[in-house]
């Protein structure tokens, strides 16, 4: 889509030069056929080192625009790109069309296979099972009945994924106006679940809004947890029922999150980090190897002490 | 269902002027047609003015019903709503039947359309899909792999409610005796979303016991959340994955709850509220705009300052 | 299958007397034709009372090893345990094969009995519901739409399982090694729930490692509620939404556990006792009839006092 174009949309008159826009990222992310923005003020620093094509930008921030980044001038940079975002998500495509099937795989014949999906070899895809559009589905994998594969996302070899679980819903995003009403921002990124990770029943893995969520190897999820858009969870990470992350937040190798635990959203978790049961992270953690417990969050041995004390208080 | 009928069902003799009686509602909101009930005895007082046609009672509370209102008096009038519940339960109707689509929607073959079932223009009922008997679906409306709508709910225009997400289940309703046995109340009620909401994955809207429970305008709802039956949750209300909300609360417009937030039954809260992640509410809140954290609740920054006194108790 | 093959699975020799073994399971439960493991140091004094056949043992507790129990000496007996899991694992059987469908029963077309299936009289299996291969519905039963019951699963007479719920999914476990790799426990149990049960939409019910998880006689349960491996819930137990068990806790009867309530694992609860929302249980309660609050755990009109002891920090 031409840029010109984009900007029509947003009802803007538009006099630079025009080049082709394939779709939208972060400032860090984009790339020079991109679209970027910029939404909140702490990051207008980083504008003038984005290699995207374009930027939606208020007139404040317009001039931190590097050579070749194109700005568009809006008012509310981020109600744009819900509008933007829209332009750029496929239709969905669930339709009969070119499925491929590995050898050796059972499809249900109540399971769906949308047009273009891709299932590796003696895969197991149960009755009710959807596997969206461009999807695709290593070897030996299981998808029980009724999981939802949504389009253009990508699971691995010897993956277990227990039944009504969702991978590839969109993640939670819309801009709001200052009236309070709310813009959907369209999650055209994709979910990447690594080799070898079983995820339990009822699971709920967003994807992105731009690039991937993704799960790596050796992951282990439980029944009824979250997983927000672009989050990544470590090799060998453990989530433990009903917990959950917000969006974008990583978590290291072997990262271990207790049933009910949950951490807000871009975080960053070191690897070997274990969270008790309904621990709640709000801060990005460095140190390796160490337990914690608690909302607020403490280490395990010193939320257990504070325990005792706030328990003193009864006797006062 | 004659009067006489329901006094048979429940084992007792009826010598009363005879009336139609169509279903069961609350003391406040049943018509001259209806039954309420009286269970407890705070709702004493509301009894002169109901105008329901006739009311389930104990011996002791018999004297205060309006004229117009018959009373049947019972011993355990909650233990006679659930065996009357299940009287005004319509049966499953889910086999083939008419069904209306509007032009330009497309029904996945895999889905189900149950007998009634009424949807509108340019809609997306995906694979695995099940709307009720008597539910409708508003204009441009998806319903993405696997939703469930139960019969007779009402979603919306410009709706878009994600995979493996429940809409109308059975509310958490039933009487207990005193052997601790409980018996279903059925839930006779419906779902009412109104248009451009938007729900995620494995989210349960419940069905009110009586009446509609409500989602309106431009709500977002996160994965994984639960709502529960006779709820209302205002316009560009959100709430983020995992919350919940118990019976018959009431969310004015942009309501914000946060990650694990909870809200406990027939609570009132005012517009523009923000509850931080795992928020626990107990009390109605009049005031209007502002933010709170913690369960027992505090306004956000008294939280904050609280747990400042609580991490110096480790220094003590 | 032979314990001399079991051996050459875990890449050992074997010239003790060979035996027939159809499977594992716990010390205490194992009978003569069963393995069993020891891998917490603390059941040691465990080893010489059980009655299994066979046990997975590292070399300073095989001498604990009562008479008629093989020892199989391992470095790492609970890897041992996943992957003898695999072994006794069967395979997954959803093709067509004979079912048997009581009279006046209701099997919508596009719901799937797998092969061995039983459903009793006067069932309604709705569109999209599984029963899997072996498993049993009781009279009268309903399972809504979309409804998974994995293999080999009892469900009782008169229960009603609402939409999107998972019976019989597995357990979450797994072994570690000292890489931090996780490698999967089978879960070869199963889940049986008795009659009048009802249980609300998306819960997740994990099916047992060895034996089963009970649900029993009269039991309600609310929606997003997750119960984990060998859990039992005692009759007329009631789980509000988003509570949650970990693995192998039991409830007495008539337990109450409020929303967003979870309980450890391996905990006993004594009959008649309430949680409030949001109680973390992390030991057992052998007391009847009272109630609690909070996370640590209190009686309820003692954390009561404790908040208002906490709430005068602020005037400190």
């Amino acid at each position: 889509m031409k840029l010109s174009e984009i900007a029509k949309e947003l009802g803007r008159e538009f006099d630079g030069e025009d080049k082709e826009i394939t779709g939208m990222n972060t400032l860090a992310d984009a790339s020079e056929h991109e679209l970027t923005f910029i939404s909140n003020p702490k990051y207008v620093k980083q504008i003038p080192t984005t290699k995207a094509g374009a930027i939606l930008v208020n007139e404040a921030a317009a001039s931190y625009a590097p050579k070749g980044c194109t700005p568009l001038v809006v008012e509310d940079p981020y109600w744009c790109v819900a509008i933007v975002s829209k332009l750029f998500a496929p239709p969905i495509e669930d339709e009969a069309g070119e499925v491929s099937v590995g050898e050796g795989s059972i499809v249900d014949k109540k399971a769906t296979l949308a047009k273009g999906a891709k299932i590796g070899k003696n895969c197991r895809i149960m009755a009710g099972a959807y596997v969206g559009s461009q999807s695709e589905i290593g070897d030996n994998t299981i998808l029980y009945p009724n999981v939802v594969v949504y389009r253009d996302c990508k699971i691995g070899a010897n993956c277990i994924i227990h039944a009504n679980t969702t991978i590839g819903g969109d993640g939670f995003g819309f801009a709001t106006n200052k009236m309070g009403e709310h813009k959907k921002i369209y999650q055209n990124g994709n979910v990447i679940i690594e080799d070898d990770v079983e995820i339990g029943n009822s699971v709920t893995v967003d994807r992105a809004v731009f690039g991937s969520t993704r799960i790596k190897k050796g992951v282990h999820i439980d029944n009824l947890v979250q997983i927000g858009h672009n989050c990544e969870v470590g090799e060998f990470s453990v989530m433990v029922s009903q917990s959950g992350l917000a969006g974008s937040t990583k978590l290291g190798r072997n990262v271990v999150m207790g049933g009910q635990a949950a951490a807000a959203g871009h975080l960053e978790i070191a690897p070997f980090n274990t969270f008790a049961a309904r621990s709640g992270i709000t801060k990005s953690i460095k140190e390796q190897g160490k337990t914690w417990a608690g909302f607020p969050l403490y280490e395990h041995k010193v939320w257990l002490r504070l325990q005792g004390k706030i328990a003193k208080l009864l006797k006062q």
